[in-house]
């Protein structure tokens, strides 16, 4: 049972600052910024690729709402939203969570992009992803 | 106008992989890894904050179906989807996108992480976000 499922069944305490039937968001107790917040679907799931659409279009909805009151009570402008899957990309905690990180100065997320160009299959590659969101 | 919004008018072409009446998906031209996708509301607005609760609801319903499908085409297993607000937060266009971005091997979106620690006033701080999402 991951950190995440036993603050969603009170076993631990959190920060909360929303919750709805399908939504809670609290404050990450291991900041990058003031303000940082955690979104997590009720539904367990690790990664967002197994959750359904209903926990994920829930999360979207709530986000823009989110957002605009994290500005509010900490004086940000600027932010990232950040959700990992899997060890290799950073996922801490087995149960989906998109992060909100303020960005205050110096304070925030800190991102590497080291971009490239599209290879010469571009085409191939968006047909064959397009083939598998019906599939 | 921001070169999403000429992508979205047909004025300049893209790698589309997905859309629908909201949301439009296509390949990043200057890639993190294979597979990097972003997608954008139809709706123009510059920041997740800005965006309609629709709109954000859109994009939320049709990430996982994304990234299962970007896993299958592309063999990956972990990424990272990351939405930048604000160019102190590395947004280069100005209308709301979410990257989706595989990680392989070394390739991906460099993360760094310096957490801190909650302050002394963090459940008034929690407090202040769920007022200011009422408000």
């Amino acid at each position: 049972m991951t950190i995440f499922q036993k603050i969603l069944d009170g076993e631990i305490p959190c920060h909360r600052v929303y919750e709805d039937t399908q939504v809670l968001a609290f404050l990450d107790v291991s900041p990058l910024s003031r303000g940082h917040v955690l979104v997590i679907p009720k539904e367990a799931r690790a990664t967002l690729g197994e959750l359904s659409d209903r926990s994920a279009e829930a999360i979207g909805r709530v986000l823009p709402r989110l957002c605009r009151a994290i500005c509010k009570a900490t004086g940000a402008t600027d932010y990232n939203v950040l959700q990992n899957n899997g060890s290799a990309a950073h996922q801490a905690v087995m149960h989906v969570h998109f992060h909100i990180i303020p960005r205050m100065g110096e304070q925030g997320l800190g991102i590497d992009w080291p971009a490239g160009g599209l290879e010469d299959d571009a085409a191939d590659l968006a047909a064959s992803i397009t083939a598998a969101t019906t599939g």
